[in-house]
């Protein structure tokens, strides 16, 4: 295992740049150790990335929410465990989970830690945790994690999906991807591997990731007994669950509202059951002709689940994978479950999640998030885009984007990304970069369309940027400065064109942008025109006074 | 000027494809001859792209909307004129808008055409011509068009735009983007060419165009003036307009509403005017201190468009340019005066589409639709993008699709795309297939939002395709199939792949298609034990009776 660059797209095999490549004007700055809420705490440290701006344009440098961790280190060495002194504190206590603090009315460091990052007081993240809104997915052995907050009062985040399949791609890969989904802004990743080496693959992910890992068990659990779907038992699931906390993974999506009833109303569905957690369990309820054991043996689950720390993210195993399918009997008896399911979870003091939708035309978005709301009291919703058309493959992550952008305005507290691979094949490290950033566009806008605080700041400034005709600030307050930058150099690449008032698009004699310049100068001679014949009136009219 | 392809972008050399090739196992197929809406008339051929699937699969060829045009003729003849004898025999009619026949209870052969593309009644389409609820820009001097209608009760359009600049771009790059727009679905396309030969430029646009062309004819007036917008007058601007009305450009983007008194209100914008003819038209308000002669000579443009029946897309030249300048008085303004200059171009039996914004975050684009509908009397909205968020040059064919999704499914009737290089330089042929391809999506997402009859049919026989491991014809029922298949190829590119009942993702054991299968064969299973059992018990339980 080496930080040496691969990638398994023939086409695409420049080594990773390094970040302030990716980055230009960018630094990264901690920010706490002078802020009250960090209570004194050396380890709460908060990472954001500072975009400097042109030093004549006389503007602050602009913060943004920064992920991709700590800049320079060996990933054999792992990241630095800045968790370690706050839960090395808490070894007496037995349910050591955020929603336990929380319900005690103990603001806890990851508290204090997010109530920087997301600008808010250290109280309100305790009270929306307590309540069950928002969850702190950390577990106790995920020491090198940087907390981060999920919940529908606080910034949308967006999760990105890694893993190897028994197909393609090896672990080095897959740490890669880790670190190039962080870079461009994932706030949890979730390693989906299923092929070999699914242990120690983790194992690397986890020590090298600042953001919270997520997984799906039974993936595991269905290559110990070989694929053989019918021999899955809940000691086994148990078995695997305790060896994955133990490793540290933050959250782990339970297909336990799968129940048996449901599993007949997906049969004359267009395109069944398309999760492989539900389809999995789904057949082995039929199989056994017995309840799901995720379901009947969950306050085993909860118990060691709070143990770690580690939080629900209930899976939605009957979503729909079309369009047609949306909104059916099917989905919603399911996520009734996860409602039952949350309560008691929540009775454990486990953190909770609500994995959603899939496919879902535009005009049955709304409807998801009214139910979600309701039925599962107010726990957090973690949405697969939605899709709202099926017939784009090769460009899903648009047609996902859309939906993502607008659930996530409806309340939506999180959005699994969606890459241009999907339907098709495994995303590449291209692939993977488009997917985060389409989501970063999606939950920004959903930010925005909820006023969050700040969230206008950075489209401000970059307006303003647009407006003056500063090229680089342009670029480097973009979400991809380089492609934003080789996009303009492609037809204007010199480098007095960065400078330039105008843009290939118009041309130097027609730019709208310049003209309006002239407007505004004409109004304001115009209005200083009025002013001194205001003045002019007020003094009487006697020009030789 | 030939056929032979060429390309602005040296990274993408290879030449146009064969339409055959980019759209495997197509075929296109011409309806209406034995429809009782033609009327008997053999003119009234209907463009479809019919897509046939595996024979095995048993299911119909799927027809979709087909804006390509006929597809072996020589750029140097143009198209064939299919409207030639229908525009001959209304020579004695002195007002030749398809308003003016709708509102005199005529069906032209026009409304025919576009009755049997979006399968409804004739008679529906004059209504909602004469109501002012849809418009079909047809130009009686653009011979070659196939009839097409924007309405909110009808399919959702996309515009793409082409032209050259100053800078950059050739004749034969503008045709070839033409050819290359209505291949990926184009309704119609703006020449907004502003560089040398624009007249030639335009001539070779409109008779190789099977769609509606238009221009923004401020652009070529200002060249006439050399680019002193001072010099700019009603007369010259009448004289331009009738010189391309006589070459059959089918709509003007007439900046009509950005009166005098609204310039000083942009001026504290972020980003001031960002509309090309906006700013020119409030730059010559300025400097005369005078009512934007469009607006005072309105009703002599509303004469000489009547006469050709070019459609009005009255513009907005005070859209906001950000995010942070959306619904803002000078917008709001000036639709108000769009629906005041609609009342106007009506009573000349003129066309109108009313052209909308630009840049506005999600929370206040419900508003925006609201407005136009109630102050432009349900004139069709023609809107760009809206783009949702300024933070991603590069990626704005995502933030503004994701607007447009939005607002077609609120009732836009036609979206202006955007390219991947929006705001940084002029698109190459890669960047118009990806803005066409992008709001193909957000329009058929909003086409499904709003039930359109019939709309669901691709995305459901995609779907089953793709359940069914069709893969062949899942890429080809999709928007892009070569980009499809390229995107499967590259993790699995055996041929036995596309045939085989699992993809690179999950791997040959682990697809939860497959195990769906396996579901429903077990329900079917215990369905008919359910069954046997009835009839068991039906014929008394005497098993050997």
């Amino acid at each position: 295992m080496s930080t040496v660059s691969t990638t398994n797209d023939p086409k695409s095999p420049a080594p990773m740049r390094p970040w302030a490549e990716d980055l230009p004007n960018s630094t990264r700055v901690y920010i706490g150790a002078d802020d009250p809420r960090a209570a004194g705490d050396p380890n709460i440290r908060v990472p954001v990335r500072e975009i400097a701006l042109d030093p004549e344009a006389g503007e602050k440098p602009v913060r943004v929410y920064d992920t991709a961790g700590p800049l320079d280190h060996d990933v054999r060495d792992g990241l630095p465990k800045i968790r370690e002194s706050w839960v090395a504190k808490r070894k007496a206590d037995k349910t050591p989970t955020q929603l336990w603090y929380a319900r005690k009315g103990i603001i806890t460091e990851e508290m204090r830690f997010v109530a920087i990052r997301e600008n808010v007081a250290p109280e309100f993240v305790r009270d929306e945790i307590a309540r069950g809104r928002a969850i702190i997915p950390a577990n106790i052995n995920h020491l090198e994690a940087e907390p981060m907050i999920i919940g529908r009062n606080f910034l949308v985040k967006i999760n990105s999906n890694i893993g190897n399949s028994a197909v393609t791609s090896s672990i080095e890969e897959e740490v890669e991807k880790l670190r190039w989904s962080t870079r461009w802004g994932a706030d949890t990743v979730m390693d989906l591997s299923t092929g070999k080496n699914i242990h120690e693959t983790r194992e690397w992910i986890v020590r090298n990731s600042p953001v919270p890992i997520g997984t799906v068990p039974i993936y595991q659990c269905l290559e110990k007994v070989n694929g053989k779907v019918e021999d899955l038992t809940i000691d086994l699931f148990l078995e695997t669950l305790e060896e994955q906390a133990k490793q540290g993974v933050d959250y782990f999506t339970i297909h336990a509202g799968v129940r048996l009833a449901y599993v007949p109303l997906t049969a004359n569905r267009v395109t069944g059951i398309v999760s492989r957690g539900g389809s999995i369990l789904a057949k082995w309820c039929l199989h056994h002709h017995q309840e799901n054991f995720l379901y009947t043996h969950f306050d085993r689950i909860c118990k060691l689940m709070a143990k770690y720390d580690v939080a629900f993210s209930l899976g939605d195993g009957l979503r729909p994978g079309c369009t047609a399918d949306a909104n059916d009997a099917a989905q919603f008896g399911e996520l009734e479950t996860l409602g039952e399911l949350t309560t008691i979870a929540w009775e454990h003091d486990c953190q909770v999640m609500i994995e959603g939708p899939g496919h879902v035309p535009m005009h049955l978005i709304q409807e998801n998030m009214d139910r979600q709301l309701k039925v599962c009291h107010e726990a957090p919703f973690y949405t697969l885009g939605p899709l709202v058309t099926d017939i784009a493959p090769g460009y899903d992550h648009i047609t996902s984007a859309i939906g993502a952008a607008m659930i996530g305005s409806m309340g939506t507290a999180m959005l699994c990304y969606v890459t241009p691979k999907e339907h098709l094949g495994l995303p590449n490290r291209d692939d993977v970069k488009t997917g985060v950033i389409t989501y970063k566009i999606a939950a920004h806008a959903a930010d925005l369309a909820k006023g969050h605080p700040g969230a206008r700041d950075r489209d401000d400034a970059l307006s303003r940027a647009r407006f003056a005709f500063r090229w680089q600030d342009q670029f480097n307050l973009s979400l991809d400065p380089v492609t934003a930058r080789s996009f303009h150099d492609e037809t204007l690449p010199a480098d007095g064109a960065k400078t330039s008032h105008f843009c290939s698009m118009c041309g130097p004699h027609f730019c709208s942008m310049k003209l309006t310049g002239d407007v505004r100068a004409e109004v304001e001679r115009q209005e200083g025109l009025k002013a001194k014949a205001a003045e002019f009136k007020a003094v009487g009219g006697a020009l030789y006074q």
